[in-house]
């Protein structure tokens, strides 16, 4: 039956909101002639680029607080969002469902890493 | 009333799940001590570098059908994952609430970018 | 005999006069602190990003005249130097010969690229 | 005299040997087609990327050493170039010259960033 399938699966990610919020925000604008998966995916790469920045010259330590430091707090608000903005807007004119993309990564990552191979080593699964 | 404010402010994004998967699938192996938000900066930068990969000799108009191509719908949709996963990932270990981030984001773009001066125009609102 | 040898492998990169330029430029602002390879990754990631950020909208025809485009020309001469800042910047910190790593580069791609198998493909010598 | 504007302007970064072989490697295997300066900046996101993951689990202590350490160095120093040969087949396509735009990099650098003012201090000119 279909709802036992779904409580088998729970919904890790529902971002179907943000999506219809930029379909919207971009079809008023008449955005979607600029809005290609190719181009979509050089404007997350210079979102996560801005993200790198605030971070760049921060210790390890330093940056656990970044968040809440009143010196880069919004920048790292501002840029988390522009990058989430950006995939959910590359999903929708994909048409990947991120949920269903991301439970199977999750399932993969289980095969690649099981518990006991991988604690407390951060080599990738190839190299173990 | 909460009630009410909560209808006024529907949810856009919703990432509790994924957040709570990925903080157990990072305990059971001993890795939140890799998972600095700067280290995880970097490593959200590797996977956007991946899916960049993927477009990066398509043209623009290949690039619409990504997803369903049948020699990289399976990339598109892994590395995309990868992206959400340590975005989300890094959010939960920051502390940032990504929905409150994006609605954030959204009113300040609605702001920069009114639908009246910026339809069909791709400058940035420091240009128009 | 070595003369022999420097002849046969030709100087393809020189960039001993920005290494000593860009030492001396952090010396004086004691920068040297903040510019471990992981930072200096980093701030490279930033500036691929804004780099990354002149081109999003443009189409790959208008992308040819990026750099005697009015608009833009400055931009791209900037983020491209900076790009190479960072690299050169790095190679240093690092102490890697970069006209050796790319010799070794060429020779590898030469091998996996061999031209008439290559011909006319994007593919990945993985997938050819 | 042309020779004193010359000594007056010592050339900084000579990579012209790389961009024949890299415009000759292309021309052998009709690469041409694929290498407009957009997709040039997408593949130069990938191998910074690529470089990025090299150095996402290190501490800034371990990176100093990335390039020695037999399990990176190679990885590190292929990474590199690869970021440098994309980087410089971008310049030749698009007809900059890395050495002038360097130059006029570094002026700048040195107005935004007086030693005295800057010194110690990793904050971004428009913040100091």
């Amino acid at each position: 039956m279909a709802d036992q399938a779904d409580e088998a699966v729970p919904r890790l990610v529902d971002v179907q909101g943000l999506a219809q919020a930029l379909a919207e925000f971009a079809r008023e604008r008449e955005w979607d002639q600029f809005h290609s998966p190719k181009n979509l995916v050089m404007a997350l790469t210079g979102e996560v680029g801005e993200l790198s920045e605030v971070f760049q010259w921060m210790t390890e330590e330093a940056s656990t607080g970044a968040a809440t430091d009143p010196k880069t707090a919004q920048a790292v608000r501002d840029e988390m969002a522009d990058v989430l903005l950006y995939l959910v807007r590359l999903a929708d004119v994909l048409g990947v469902d991120l949920n269903a993309a991301v439970q199977a990564k999750l399932r993969t990552n289980a095969t690649k890493y099981p518990a006991d191979k991988a604690r407390g080593s951060s080599a990738k699964y190839t190299e173990m």
